[in-house]
């Protein structure tokens, strides 16, 4: 299991950590199994989107924050719901097949830290479970 | 693997079982690996998010009130295809990761069954994995 | 580890595949333990819902498309925004408990192929992973 520092630098923003999470994969020395990503926040989501275009991060982004705009008469003091809510939207975690030692992610995949209040230094976990041999 | 019963008390409720998941997992005897928390139904769900402040749990209840309205014309004769839809939204499962034999959740972090059409009886499927020594 | 094909005929469709996931875990030989089903692709999702009436699907389809329209002037220049957005509110994988050797998964549940832009050929992986005897 492995901790990963992430210092996102916008306060919403899709952050491709991708690269990191491989790293994690090769360091861990499992060859096939399910790679788990998990976020320990509550404004900040995980999610797999296109590594290609960067507009469709900003997109997804977009929609996200016109379904959940930041000033809606929340209740919450912190005035922060809206992070709260598009966070579990996204999800705390991703789960990946490793295969051959690495992430096998599909051809335009790539794996989204989601920021919701930031900038923040946050952290992700990265577990690698083996398949038992024959599984 | 662990079955919990959990009994909501509102119709929409999103419900905190963190404890009982801990309970679980110290009833499995892993100390390093992942927690999967599973909900067998369709009109509930299960997410994590802020375990202070009861105000955020309100909040993303009222977001996914007013974008899911309970009536809006659905085909479902049953009546209930909104708890359907949010069900979907937050999900099935959440995996966390384990550490030292404690769900190595974040601070503020807790984990909520998410209630769409009670009160219920409902019930939660709690499996915890190990990670091999070394990985 | 396997890999399934699947064929989605409709531009938006929810697609039962849980009788494919449950023959490969029974191909995999695993008795008790996780299931992981996970999609490759950016346009396409994952979910757990109601498998007896299918107007619940439909309903999820219309409430999906109505939060996340078509045309809503998207940056990304493909023209299916909606679709990579509405992938990640689904999400891309789902994990279901195994038990028994059959995915336990609860009396109204099935498994659905959630396509955001279709017709294609798609594909996702299955795996399962064991709990050791005794976990």
């Amino acid at each position: 299991m492995e901790n990963i520092s992430v210092e996102t630098t916008e306060h919403t923003q899709f952050l491709d950590i991708t690269s990191r999470v491989q790293d994690a994969v090769r360091s861990s020395g499992v060859s096939e199994g399910i790679c788990m990503v998990y976020v320990p926040h509550t404004t900040a989501g995980i999610t797999i989107n296109e590594n290609a275009d960067p507009s469709v991060r900003r997109d997804i982004e977009t929609v996200l924050g016109a379904l959940v705009p930041w000033n809606a008469g929340y209740t919450h003091s912190e005035g922060n719901s809206a992070a709260h809510v598009k966070a579990s939207l996204m999800g705390f975690s991703v789960q990946v097949p490793v295969a051959g030692g690495r992430l096998a992610l599909g051809t335009w995949q790539g794996i989204y830290f989601c920021e919701f209040d930031g900038p923040r230094n946050r952290r992700c976990v990265i577990a690698a479970m083996p398949l038992p041999a024959h599984a």
